[in-house]
């Protein structure tokens, strides 16, 4: 592969996001080990309305950025909205989801994630 | 703080790009060390219209994904122009940098970079 590369996020493959309990949710892996990365991975996701993402959690941490559309985050205090230009950190093993139950509009973001050390 | 915190990258500072040569071209960082972040950082750029960002290389990759805007990039093949919802992975010390001279729209993207162990 080239060591510097461009792509739409398009052209990566779009799959269910599988988590149980997930629902009209998406992702699309952008960069990751298998395109170069060490040791963090670039992740796109969508959800759709009426769309969620339920409350996890897991040991590593999340860098995200949001694109459009709001949805409640879940494991927030008391379930705050995140919305377009909204950053979201959550932190090792954090409870957090992400529910767009109540919106018209796709919630669409960018999600960091490190990659295990397996991987 | 909190381990899990929402906000607008628009509260971030907002700083000049301390690169010789970079111009019009700025920077927040939205998720660092200082808000929780150990591995890597999350950061936000934008480059004017007639701004630069030189060709420049470091040991830390970047995965990046492209807000608005476009722009060339410079060290891709054929100096290859970058736009919306483009993803790009800058593999560690290779040259890059990006180029807003000739666009009348700012250019403007998220770009996770490695922590460096010292921060």
């Amino acid at each position: 592969m080239r060591v510097l590369h461009i792509i739409n996020y398009k052209k990566r493959e779009e799959r269910p996001v599988e988590l149980v309990g997930a629902d009209r949710a998406t992702v699309r892996w952008l960069v990751d080990h298998t395109t170069g990365a060490k040791t963090y991975a670039m992740r796109y996701f969508e959800i759709k309305p009426g769309g969620l993402i339920p409350l996890h959690h897991h040991p590593e941490e999340h860098e995200i950025f949001v694109l459009s559309g709001q949805a409640k985050v879940l494991g927030s205090a008391e379930d705050a909205t995140a919305q377009k230009d909204d950053v979201i950190f959550v932190a090792p093993n954090e409870p957090h989801g992400y529910d767009n139950k109540h919106s018209k509009e796709t919630f669409r973001f960018i999600c960091v994630i490190p990659l295990l050390k397996s991987d």
